[in-house]
């Protein structure tokens, strides 16, 4: 699909980000290996580990997006409910998967220690395949467009670099990032008749501040390489119009 | 509302988020203020700055939840969008606020400095009520049960100070750690079984590695003391029966 804009979405399930105990790196983390693969991340939520909770927020992001990715809720542990809740939002049984189980009795010393609760980490909802963990062995998996990874941040990596090579972009998003010693809002009309100009370039405005005095990161992105270097050119002039030295940091990488 | 479970979803609103270009720490910073004022962060979403993504999550999220909290678009320039969508959201008409206008004119040099662009940092749902920023002087905004918020974190968090005392919390959520060197599929079952037994307690289970080896920090969190007493000394019991060495944070605190 290079032509295509493909979209994703990513559910991160967990009362403990929710409650401030945790801080969340995973969102941040997939944000840039999607952005990378030419997939446009369009939305993020975060849900409490209750069913309602995640079986609504699967249904309609699984409707909206081409990609979804879900992290977290696949221990051994009542509070592990992701699978379940998945299995539900597809309206499918919740079924033993056998191949998950052999893995998970290679990874357990003895039988005594694979109890009922480890193998409730081979339940995935019916015609779901796995996601290899290199790690803990306890694999994640996909149904439909939805993908189900672990919360640990080394784990859903480990299981996100398997995916890959499945995975299908569209055409890589290019970027650039001018850095300017002026306000954003001294630019703001200009930048906005730029942007109206270049309808196929995103055009954002990140103000701050630097030893005290206030500039601003405008960030130019498009899949278009050409519409980016016009507007760039248009961006930089026009700085130099207002008095500013922009610096710019000349890759167009996504 | 001391006996009622107050609710909040917080709207991070940022194309920067979704690309990875960012990291957001608004999200965590507000669990943890929520969490201190007894309110409970129920949803998080991230959506990209455009007009339909915002409307569509704010309609939403109103209905749902007590507060919403939104961050970020509310500067001077073409993608900051976000009054314009909460006003389309509330079916109002977007209006030039007085006093807005006065605390810009207040803040530019000179009325050059105030240009168009800028003024539409005064541009707010009609109704709404201004929330205070002491540090570049532009107001967020309150239109119902909608906190609209500046983006960057130290204005967010200096607005969100102001707003504390409308802030109206239900009981406060008390929580204990305990952390113990055994893998919480060793647990699973007795765990669960205490959760049963405590349906007011809610009792998380997030796996660790500590020099290789598997732990597990369990988290006991309830607005009833005596009920979150009880539950701890079940876990810690439980955990020396198996013969794990629990180490319990001893504190009760949100």
């Amino acid at each position: 699909m290079p032509d295509k804009v493909v979209t994703a979405a990513v559910l991160v399930i967990g009362n403990e980000i929710l409650s401030g105990r945790t801080r969340d790196t995973n969102l941040a983390w997939l944000a840039g290996e999607l952005t990378k693969l030419g997939i446009r991340l369009t939305e993020a939520r975060v849900v409490a580990d209750t069913q309602g909770a995640i079986v609504a927020a699967v249904r309609d992001l699984k409707e909206k997006y081409d990609y979804i990715f879900t992290t977290g809720g696949i221990g051994p542990t009542h509070d592990d409910i992701t699978a379940e809740a998945v299995a539900m939002a597809f309206e499918v049984p919740l079924v033993r998967h056998p191949e998950a189980v052999r893995r998970l009795e290679a990874n357990y010393a003895t039988p005594a220690d694979l109890n009922e609760a480890r193998l409730r980490m081979a339940n995935v909802p019916d015609g779901a395949a796995l996601i290899d963990n290199p790690i803990s062995k306890a694999p994640g998996f996909r149904i439909g467009n939805v993908h189900v990874m672990a919360g640990v941040p080394a784990i859903m990596q480990a299981m996100f670099d398997g995916l890959r090579s499945e995975l299908v972009g569209g055409r890589k998003m290019l970027a650039r990032t001018i850095d300017v010693d002026l306000a954003e809002g001294v630019m703001a009309a200009e930048l906005a008749a730029i942007q109206r100009a270049a309808p196929e370039v995103e055009i954002g405005s990140y103000p701050r501040m630097r030893q005290g005095r206030p500039s601003a990161a405008i960030v130019l992105r498009s899949v278009d390489g050409a519409a980016l270097v016009g507007a760039v050119d248009a961006v930089l002039a026009m700085m130099r119009e207002l008095g500013g030295a922009p610096r710019d940091d000349g890759s167009a990488t996504a």
